[in-house]
This record gives structure tokens, C-alpha cells and sequence, in this order.
């Protein structure tokens, strides 16, 4: 069995059709993957948040493994049905390499900030409201807005690095990507949490924002991720793609 | 090899007797997964109870981890045996989800209970008396009633979620389904054990609330899981799951 | 691709002339696994010495986790060469389940000895005497003999399950076992580190004795082990075990 | 399908061109590799050394954590773009083995010192001056000199143990390598972390001595690791090895 065998496609949407064993039908294609992204964001900002303000500590080990697992576990079992996206800048970076069409990215987009501020209302039902408004789910910059933005560009060029290398890449394709897609969110939050929280999704950001009606600040969160998802894709069309996703080099 | 193909029969009971390669006895069809369940769910109520009282401080990463590692080991081992529920409402999704015989949901509901009940009295004995009746291996109802209830009836929702995609629906099965189970019962309880304890399985409350007969507000842990995977099982068979499961929108 | 065919061989010793490519020559047959086993447990021992003397805390989570994920790795790595037990009652539940002779049982278990014993002085070496006296690498009983006897009894009696299951039992062999087995000496530990240590493996407390020359009571640490061990291995022969595997109700 | 058929090559630069679908281009053989070891060292180091500085307290849970992880899900993403080394002893252990070409190493070495000297000066940038000079980014000699000498040396001994069972010698070759070799390095982390930081990894001590200017012991850090893979590499070429990696007793 050849390395090319067991490769998994994970996360593309656009191959979907192909490898479904019956032909899908128009709400397989179109709404039942929008459908999944919002349970699927809900699902990750809800633990995201619960770990957060339930946090027995100041150590970001809980929040971190919450997270990662859970965006470990959600990819797995989502990425046959959407992508397993759950987050607007993992959306953009599919349609920068081709492999998702734009027709799709606002709805995708749209489904992700639903189901986060759901997640992030009902997180703020199961807490006295003052730990909330206190804590507020624990995506806000708390130091300089400077160093929060450059945290949140290089911890997303990771993150959208291992994405696109695991999930768009043929050459490193693995069937590991969903798991490594995960370790990567809980070793980033380990690293960053002191910084920035190392949020690297803006719908992360988005829900407690609506649900705490706070504000300030709010960009960095959409900016950062972005630029990291700028130069990650930057990265691998020009240099480390393979030859189908390189754009240059050849 | 196609991802059809490398797709593994997991958690499912009633598809068991065609993969065996031998013919399965009486024996290995009724009363050996009975006996998996006993001993499966012994051991899970077993971790968690003294992971629990034994916990070194206030953070949950002990009981989380241990518990969550301990539903990926015993569902991985005892699938091909008995599915490897540990669970009443596992049980229930998969009959509700038609992939497990009405005749056998009682039994294994029995079994689990059992072993739940072995495993907190063999905790009861191991720890001081007075060790144990103060903390009750973990599952009991501090908060709000109503805050618990709410909060056991989301995380079972996102258990049950991963359940059914990942071990029923076929378009979603996938080998790393015991692992992901595990890994989000661990985030579940990072994320939500200063709510309710996250407990996600009655007779993970039901053993230790006999070892210590300690009956005060007992039913959330039964009633809160079973709304979860009932809200589970409908967005499974109307929304997410395929065309096989989905009862409607074909 | 069926069930059966994507199940990997683990820990068989006495599968492996057959399944090698080339005809094993006697040194890679009867020489080279002891060597292995002595490398393996002295790594075991030491990252586990290492970690319980060094543990900045009183919490469990840095022994556990340390010496979980060594022994996932040692036996995903040396299974091949030789079955990856580092244990004397693993050693003796694959000779109990017909899957390993009886003349290398004696080899393997003072393979292990010796390289237990290496890793403790090691340890010693490396950290301050009175450190290293005080602790004594952890596995010692401090509470009631009769409590850590029982303890020690259960927990080796569940990864001995894990490890009959996942390495022995063809219905449930599993390409995850050695990561199952390695996460479920995690579990244990996490859940049993204050009643006994769960040190489930007599080598693991036979190291660190020899290099403290402390005796006391260090009997528990073979008795226990061992009756998990036969306990163990009479579930799987008489109940759980497949049709091969089941001596009775066949 | 046999043992064989599903071992995966990893880490293995010489092979790469054999199992390419295309033939590779000089790019993609000599330049695009060591691109791929400056952007993982980049992050592997980038990732450490927010760990440490930002590390809530003194357990090394955090730290080991973070970089185990990264270390998993690099090797796993850029194994088939240049080996996935991001150190300069596994480069030398597969250099060692007759795996990689002598004209590659030294590019190899020179383009992980530069990831990493990037990643600790990006660190410099992120944490406030004083903090970041306190800590240094966690890999200096705090302790005795020939302690620290000794323990670098164990532990690059496991890790390349390691590295080279799963990932050169043919029978024991595994798809699980890369997490393996991330999972070692947490676990050696969580273990020796209060000795000598457990670094393992020159580059990963020179990033951070360069932004730092702190060269005191330094040297420990290079030869500690090089002693400890010559170890390893004898290991497993004279005695571990199958018959085509072993010199001897063939």
C-alpha cells in the first residue's frame, strides 16, 4: 500500500461530491454543511467559554486541552459533512487554496458567528452573571493591543500552516490532521494564553463579544487571524506546497 | 483505498454477528456483551469515583483526564465485544438510532448499573469513610438544580453528537470514533465540572449515590442525560446524519 | 478492507518468527528481547523516577502523564522486537494466555529487574540524596498495607484487561493497544497516585527499592500485581475471551 | 494486509525521491527541505519559548505540553517535506544511520539555528523585556554542570532511541512515529524538567542564548545531546537494529 493509499481528503468541501457513494442531494450539499457549522462552532465556542470562566486556576492548561480535544474531536467527526471549518480564517484559507467556492464562504461564515453566540448566550445562563461579565469567556485583550495583534498573527499562521498542510497539501495530506489540528489549538494556548489568550478565530472572539456586549478592541481579533492567515497561505502557495498547490517554483 | 474503505465498525451491537468470522454462540450474542458491560462500566465508575475523591486540589484536570482517557481505552477494548456503551443513554441512542435490539437496551442498562454500583462501594472501601462521604466520588447536584439540569442536558447533547456520527452514521464512522468519545467526555469535564460535574451517564451518578445512599436531586443525572440524547438523536435523524439515518429532508 | 484485516500484531512474542520477513536468526529470536527489555524498563523506571522525585506539586498529573505516554511509546516501538512488556506480569499474562514461552519468562523478568534497578541509580545520581531518600521514586506504600494490597490488586487487574484485549484477544486486537495500554497506566494513575501510587508493575517499586535500600513492606508490590494478574487473565480465559481465547463456554 | 504493508516512511529525506508520484524538482529536493526546517524549527521554538516565559507556575505540565504537541504535529505535517528533524541530533542520528546524505547536514543544522534564533527574538518581542531576561526562555543550566551534562545525555539517548526505532529501522518503523517522538518529548520534559530542562535539542537552547546573549554553559547543550545520540545510535546499530540496520551479531 502506497503512501498515496492512505491518504484521507479531510476538511474539502469541493471533493465532497466526489467521494460520497451516492450522488448527494442539494441540501447535503449546500445546507446541511451550513447546518453543521453551526452546531459544530457551537459545540467548540461553548466548551471554549466553559473552560474559561469555570477555570479553577490561572494555569491555561484547562482551557487549552478543553479546546484542543475538542477541536480534535469535532474535525474528525464534521469534516465529512462540512469541512470541519468552525472558524471564518480556516473558511478563507480553503477558498485561498482553491479548494472551497466562494459562493459558500458567507454562508459559512455567517453559520460559525450563529453558533458561537448561541454558545456564548448559554454559557452565560449557566454562570452567575457577574463571574461572566468578569471574565467574559476570555477573548479580550488585556495587555497592549500591539503585542495581542502580533500574537494573534503568528499563532494563526501556525494554526492555518498545519490546516493547510494537513488538510489541502497532497504531498503531506495525513490522515492525522484532524488530531494534529487540535494538539496544535492546545500547544498554542498553552504558549500564548498569558499574551493574547491565543484565540486564532474570530467567531472564538465574536460570541462572548455580543453576548458581554463588549467591544473595545474587538478588531484584533478579526485583523490577527486574518494577517496570520494571509502569510500562512503566502507560505505554502509559494514556498512548501506541493506541486499542484505552489503557485511558483515549479 | 477509498474512505469507505477504511471506515471500522464501531460501538454497534446488532451488526456484530455478520463481521465475526466465526459464527457467534448464544453465549457471545447475549451474555458475554452483558459481562462486558459490567466489567467495562466497573472500571470507568471505578477511575472516575477515586480519581475523584483522590483529586490532590480544586482543578478538574485529574478526573477529567483520567475519565476521558478511560472511556478511549474501554470503548476501543470492549466494542467488538458489546459496543462499549458503559452508558444508559449510549444504550438509548443507539436504539433509538435502530441499531440495537429493544430486548437488549434492559440487560445492558441492569449490567451498567451493576458494575457502577461494585465500582463505588470497592471506592467507598479504599478511601476513609469519612474521605468518601464528604466528597461522594464527585457527582452530586451543589449549584442551582435547574443550572444543572440545563448544564447535563448540553454536554450529554455534545456526547451523544459524537456518539451517533462517529460510530452510526456511516458517512461519518471513523476508526478514530472510541478516541474521540473519550477525548470529548475529557473537555467536557474541563469545561463544565464546577456546573454539575459533567457527569453524561446516569450510573456514573447512580453508584456512588447507592454507596453513599444519598438519593438529594439524584433524578437530574437521569433526566438531564436523556433530554440531551433525545435533542441529540433528532438533530442526528433530521439535520446531520445521512441518507441512510436521516429520516427526512432525503 | 474487513476487520480482521487491518488488525496489527502487538506484543506477540511468539508470532513473530512468522510474521518476520527474513528467517530470525537466534540472536534477534532469544538475545536481542532481553536487551530490548532491559533499554525499555530502564526507560520506564527512569522517566518514572525521574518524574516522582522531580514533581513540582502534589498533584499526580506530572507522574502520570510522564510515565502513561513512556509506556505508549516504548511498546508501540519495541512490540516488535520484543513484545514490549517491561513488566513482570505482563510477561506472565502472556505466558498464562498460551502466547509466550515458558523458558523466556525467567530471561524477560530479570531483564526487567536489571534494568529497573540501573534506572533508579540513575536517578539517584541525578537528583540531591536526601531528594532522592525522601521520596524514594514513589512507589512505596505510606497508608495500610491491606488498602494498597487491594488497590495495587484492581489497578493491575484493569491494564492486564487492557493489555489481554488489546494484544491477546483477536476479537478485540487493536492497532491502538500499545497507545491504550500506555493511556490507561495514565487513568490508573491519576485515579489510584494516593492510595498505593498504582505502581502496577513489581520492577517499578523492585528499582527504586534496591537503590534506597528500603524494603518495607515491598512485598505488596509483587503479590498485588500478580493477583490483578490472575484475576485478569480468569475473566478473559473463562468470560470476555474469544472462542480461541475462552477455555469454557464455548 | 501484512506488518509491512502499513508501515509508512517517515522522517526519511533519502527516500523521498523514490516515493514521490512525480519526479521532484531540485527545488523541491534540496531548497524547499531546509525552507520547511527553518519555518518548524521557527515554530517549534517559537512555541517552547512562550511556553516557559509565560508559564503560571513552576510545574512543567505546561511547557512539556506545549512542545510534546508541536513536536507530534510537526514531524507529522513536514516528515514528507524534509524529514520533519528540527534539531540538529536527529539530524545527525539519521546521518548516522546511512539515512541522510553528509551534503544535506549541515544546510540542515544552519537553517534550524536560524528558525530558531528567530523564534526566541519574536519571544524577546511578545513578553516584557525584564520577564523574558529572567526566564530566558527555559533551557539554561540552573543546577550542577555535570548533573545537567548527564541528564541531556539520558534523555537525548531516549529520544533518538526513539527517532530511530520508529522512524529508520525497518522493523519497527510505525505510522504512530511522529506522535511517539512528540509524546517522548513531553514525557523526558515532565521528567527532567527540574535537572537541566530536558532540552534535548541544541537549537532549541541557541535561539534563545542568542536573543538572550547568555552563553554561560551553553555548551552543555551541544555535546550533552551529541553524546547521548552517539549512545543511541550504537544501541541500536549494534545490538536494537534489524539485520540491515545493525553492523554486527547479524
Amino acid at each position: 500500500m502506497s503512501r498515496e493509499e492512505i491518504k484521507t481528503e479531510v476538511f474539502i468541501v469541493s471533493e465532497m461530491e466526489e467521494t460520497g457513494e451516492k450522488k448527494k442531494s442539494k441540501y447535503e450539499r449546500y445546507v446541511q454543511p451550513c447546518l453543521a457549522e453551526v452546531l459544530g462552532t457551537f459545540i467548540l465556542v461553548f466548551v471554549g467559554c466553559m473552560s474559561v470562566v469555570g477555570n479553577s486556576g490561572t494555569s491555561p492548561m484547562q482551557p487549552a486541552l478543553s479546546q484542543g480535544l475538542t477541536v480534535a474531536v469535532l474535525i474528525t467527526m464534521f469534516a465529512p459533512i462540512s469541512g470541519g471549518h468552525f472558524n471564518p480564517v480556516v473558511s478563507l484559507s480553503f477558498y485561498l487554496c482553491g479548494e472551497m467556492d466562494l459562493f459558500l464562504l458567507l454562508p459559512y461564515v455567517l453559520a460559525q458567528m450563529i453558533g458561537a453566540t448561541i454558545a456564548a448566550f448559554l454559557t452565560k445562563t449557566l454562570y452567575p452573571a457577574d463571574l461572566y461579565t468578569k471574565l467574559l469567556g476570555g477573548a479580550f485583550v488585556t495587555g497592549a493591543v500591539g503585542t495581542a495583534m502580533l500574537a494573534e498573527t503568528v499563532f494563526t499562521l501556525i494554526l492555518i500552516v498545519v490546516v493547510c498542510l494537513g488538510g489541502i497539501n497532497k504531498v503531506t495530506q495525513s490522515p492525522w490532521a484532524p488530531i494534529c489540528v487540535g494538539l496544535i489549538v492546545a500547544a498554542n494556548i498553552l504558549s500564548g494564553a498569558t499574551v493574547s489568550g491565543a484565540c486564532m478565530n474570530p467567531v472564538r472572539a465574536f460570541g462572548p463579544a455580543v453576548a458581554a456586549n463588549h467591544w473595545e478592541d474587538h478588531w484584533v481579533y478579526w485583523l490577527g487571524p486574518t494577517c496570520g492567515t494571509l502569510l500562512a497561505v503566502v507560505f505554502i502557495r509559494v514556498f512548501l506546497g506541493d506541486q499542484k498547490t505552489r503557485l511558483v517554483l515549479k
